[in-house]
């Protein structure tokens, strides 16, 4: 979170429209891919330049051209100028520290998504910027690295499910955005099982680094949902948007793409809750820990000083201490010990110390 | 709750519409029941196969067909294609992570609510997904599992109540949503129960365990309120929906169950601000009773480890030490320790820790 | 509060609209008053059958029907009959567990209110249902229990001070209600004198007990707070309706009415933050007490353990210990052991710990 | 704030409309004053009878009226028939526990506000009642005690700044508001030296009763705030006013003082933030002055309880205890003593407790 | 902050208008510097005496007059009259605690913001208020000190990529703003850089001094979000102004610098969100350490008060202790003196304590 205030703090007093890649470079060349199709065919290739792809624009057949990644500013330029896209969103799309959102340019929508890969490798939640432009006939999306996700989707417009339906670039939009929401449901079940062994962890046998733990978790939690919040207004936006890139019968989709973001949303805010209830109960069992502690202290230390002290007495070499002389002084004064050990047990069980 | 997310993991990368049952199978077989009726018959029977039902579709009569167990797609999909549903609401019946909502397709509307049971063997509570097809002559109703909270409705349509009131299909859908909610309340009341004897422990006994406990209460309250919290906004949209299929007549019923939900929300709230009222309680009982235990664990050092000391000067060995060879040295001694430990007591007193 | 859940729970698996009392029986015999007023006479008389009360409907004179005690229902069924009231009004009315709310059914408006009583005797906080039927021409009022917050609208009624002023019934209900809403301020008052005295305690002598004093009145606040929090929305239907049963004239005084309510609710947000404070402030005198108690310990246990130990080494046994021959040995021991003391009580000064 | 409640519930029973003074006697007799004031001339009076001031009313001069002193109740009466006020208004400007609020009669404008005063001699916050009628050639003000805080109005009047401007009364109206909250500004400037001086204590030398100074600090804000808070209603209700009585030309200075109430409610929430992190602060450095305090007692008592168990071994008188016959026992002894006690010593190190 | 409050109350009882400049002296002589550009041109100079701008007002040409210093009320004054500003408007120029705000008087809009700057030198933020005046083809600009962070729009001025684009006043204003927006970026930074070591601390070697950084912190991010927080406001009036002054083309920017408030508002209450909970883990840590202390001081007490004890009874001198005289008494204490304390170890270990 804190590389993304870096990444803008690194552009400031540049004019804006001003076109420069903010962020990590994560791969080598980028990879530029395009599938175009329509109900009746389909073609998919892997371009060595983007300028190839631009004969698809005009053509009335989908086209979806996919950037991976985006340190090649060239390319985001040429696009900029073919497609007539504005210099900001150009901006937005190298600038990879943004929010989501949605920018509605009538003959374009610019969507901004966070993509959220866990790798289990070092235990680490990775985002990386998505952006979309949708046409009239064509999507094009950037990303920051060569990923897998939207295989299931390349699948699908193959096997020729998208074609018999007619959908057009709405459809393929939503399909896209719901691959990419699809994929936040596994990083919360990789969260959700870290809350339940922390949960574990903390009723079971709560040891000092639980403190430690929870407060990571709470900042994943806190770096998830700064990237996920806004998505529901994103979505909203679409839902409700006059656009005619937009078909009625995309609604219902939209709909559930809504409702999916909802559930997410929902989810990171129970797990908060979760994670602030962990705490607390944490906090909790310290304070009992702690106080059994004291307890075992207080019971020795009450059964033992008086007894020593007694003891010491009977230790000092005054010339003239008429007890040492009698004879069964040493066993009454076991006795006496005994019975002051006694009373002071019997005081402890009543405290509900023992 | 995890389980939610696990199952919602379990679908991405499936086309939309794809008809998968998510969720455990409850049931060893589905139960198809139908119950069809109107001002002067009724007619109530269980079904081998769900074509049966299809012939009430058409009549005028209310037919209230009921699906317990969900496991067998061939099912969802028959009424899919014979009662023209959407292919995403089909997916939605049979993937039971939904959060409550209500959806409008004109000739139908589609709600799903969470049903809650309590399950006293295991002091456990039991989400089940409850979906429902509310069209302008039939209920089509979808449970996970065979239950009897819709006895009583049932029990009402056989006695006839339904009959002379001359209700439609939106009356029945009002009676079974009513019966999902009555029944929130037994849930209630067994939690009121327990954050009563919860709080009896805190205030009179408290015990390390009911950090624990309130945890549980605390994470049970949590899952609780996320499936019923979204019911609020579906009743709502019911009580404004402008859609043919309810008729004036059914609003004041809407009123009224709306605000047997809002009772609910707020019992739950309520129930939240009790449950950390009470951690807040039983964190300042721990502190007494830590103090408490310090307080007297320093008042027997405190009287204590000086006379010990006085002791130990006496019990040394050197060869010349005037006060061993006194007579009434050893006397003495003991009169300063015992005025020493009763300005010690004094000094507890006056600090108010005796 | 639990006690409202399980009056729900009581009702699960009804008909709505079906008639039974639930909540406490509270009076022996229902009470049946009627107060009959217009610009010229007011008649007052105590009925033994309700339907003595039903002639009045129909006289343009403003009638107020008084029922207290809810538990015979044959008498709100006649009513609901006589006054043609949905039988769901009916049914809340008997239902002593609503929220407060307002219904407007064109003929009449249903009102429901909680009032609250203090009985010094017990310290306990009661509530009460009181249902109100507004119509043109009668107000209808139903109480558990006979009470006499009332008293003063009904001697403002006979004398004559309604009269001259040409009050309808609509008039009467904003009497009615600002009396309900009058009396909250008294309980109010008691509350404020229990959290001044528990302040007190908590700033000048704090007990262990204060933990559950607090938390006792937070309850009472949570539970004051569930009753009269709904009364806003209320109130502020009744301003905004357009209903003809209220005259314009009666504006300011609703508008009244209003501030007394946003004053109570208020007042209770106010109550909580200051218990909340409160408990604050509670735990820190807690843990200074506690603090205090170490360092006495600490004090006491730091100076005499190292002299302890040095009276400990010249008792020791050993045969050669040439300081034990020396002429001035205790007199030097004794020496350094109150130099030991004195730096520590420095080091103590030092810190601030005496 | 108690007291408001006790004042409010001292009302409870009487008609509506009823004029009693409600509050405490300020001044011995009520003071009258008039100024009279338009482009050409000013004229300033002080009455013995609130009657003189009447002939004003009709003249198209502006007419302020100030009463100082509430509690002779036939002055409010006599204002209340020739001004033609309604009932509740007077009941309320005589009530000195409203919150602030604005009421539109048509030909007139009530408004209530609270003045602050800061009382150095006991370090008080005083709140007292403002009541003010604007009406189309007067403005009429009340308030408990007379005070010097629109003297700079009565200067600015006098000295012709508002007759050169052709001022009327919604200007004089809201140059007397801007007067009361600008008079804020003084009690915030004395409770942000509080709260700095408060902040240098926890910082520095945090004592046990700065507990108590956090929660009176506390009480304050509250107290302020519930008087402050619907002041920006108020005054937002003034700004979207259509009432004939304000003319376009004072919208400017209405939005400036609303943008002083802003300011004044954004601090109180400032310095509740900053109050509440104070406790954090304080209840941090509690805990770690105990911590420090635990550790000093553990040092010390680890190194010496072991030595003492030694030394005391050797104490022991048993015939057979042949190291006591060693010549070099005592000095061997020693030695293992002191490497005792340096292990201890490189363990605390390790430990970072020294 | 409470700076600001200080200047506030100097203002009290002050007409509205008067100009005097409330803040410190910043600059010991006003800079005055004039930038006037239009599509072909630019002229850029430092004025003696603001008369000397006036001529550029009534030019078609865009007029950046830039004031940096506002001791010299003179030249405020000036402004206003020949600019015809509302007083007002001068008022809050010269009264640097104004919250951020925008202030629409058809011929111009007024606009005031927080400048931030960091201090490297002593790690302390820095407050400047920025005044904007936005006319048809001027753009006044007021500020406390001479500064550097206009230089890239002087830059890009110089350099002729605003004339090429056309741009007008309003894109001028949106280029100052940004620029003000994109230095909060580097303070974020800067704060973010001390969160993180505040958080590595915090879970590394955690210090008693860490409470104090943290307060610091909590201030800086509470002062910071008063300044920045009222930004949102204002870009949002802007982007809904339907001002005259605003061309549609700018609408984009205005788009892109309300994105960047939102990411810098985001930002700080994550930075809020994480401080709090850094808070919650150094308390949490503050236990575990106390814990720790705890245990190693029973441990070591629990272990030898029994032993010493026991070799205080064997050093008393009874005539008659009949082990004493016992030849392997020694050895066997000796034997139980080690079983007992391997019993005390096992206990620990079965506690977790070691």
């Amino acid at each position: 979170m804190n590389y993304a205030i870096r990444k803008s703090s690194k552009k400031v007093g540049l004019a804006p429209g001003t076109l420069i890649h903010v962020g990590e470079q994560k791969v080598e060349k980028p990879r530029i891919r395009v599938i175009d199709f329509d109900e009746t065919h389909h073609q998919e290739m892997e371009l060595q330049n983007v300028e190839d792809s631009f004969p698809f624009k005009d053509s009335p057949t989908v086209t979806w051209l996919n950037i991976d990644g985006l340190h090649d500013i060239s390319i985001i330029e040429k696009i900029g100028t073919h497609f007539d896209i504005h210099p900001l969103v150009l901006e937005d799309i190298l600038h990879t520290s943004q929010r989501p959102k949605l920018e509605d340019y009538d003959h374009y929508i610019y969507i901004v998504l966070k993509m959220i890969h866990y790798k289990a490798s070092d235990d680490e939640i990775q985002e990386e910027q998505f952006s979309l432009l949708l046409g009239d006939t064509f999507v094009i999306t950037f990303q920051e690295r060569v990923g897998d996700i939207f295989n299931p989707v390349r699948d699908r417009i193959r096997s020729g499910k998208f074609r018999i339906k007619k959908r057009k670039s709405d459809y393929l939009t939503y399909a896209l955005i719901d691959a990419v929401i699809d994929n936040y449901f596994i990083v919360l079940e990789n969260l959700s099982e870290h809350i339940e062994n922390l949960e574990d962890d903390v009723l079971d046998h709560p040891s000092p680094d639980i403190g430690h733990k929870i407060h990571t978790l709470k900042r994943k939690l806190l770096s998830l949902r700064k990237s996920i919040w806004p998505l529901r207004e994103v979505i909203s936006e679409l839902q409700r948007s006059e656009s005619p890139l937009f078909e009625e019968s995309t609604a219902p989709y939209l709909k559930d793409v809504y409702d999916h973001t909802i559930q997410v949303i929902d989810t990171i805010e129970t797990f908060r809750d979760m994670v602030s209830g962990l705490l607390d109960t944490y906090m909790t069992s310290v304070s009992n820990r702690m106080n059994e502690v004291m307890k075992v202290l207080t019971i020795i230390a009450t059964i033992f000083i008086p007894l020593t002290f007694l003891a010491g007495i009977y230790g000092m070499n005054f010339d003239f201490m008429p007890e040492l002389k009698w004879h069964w002084s040493y066993f009454v004064l076991w006795a006496a010990m005994i019975i002051v050990a006694i009373i002071m047990i019997i005081f402890f069980r009543k405290k509900r110390w023992l």
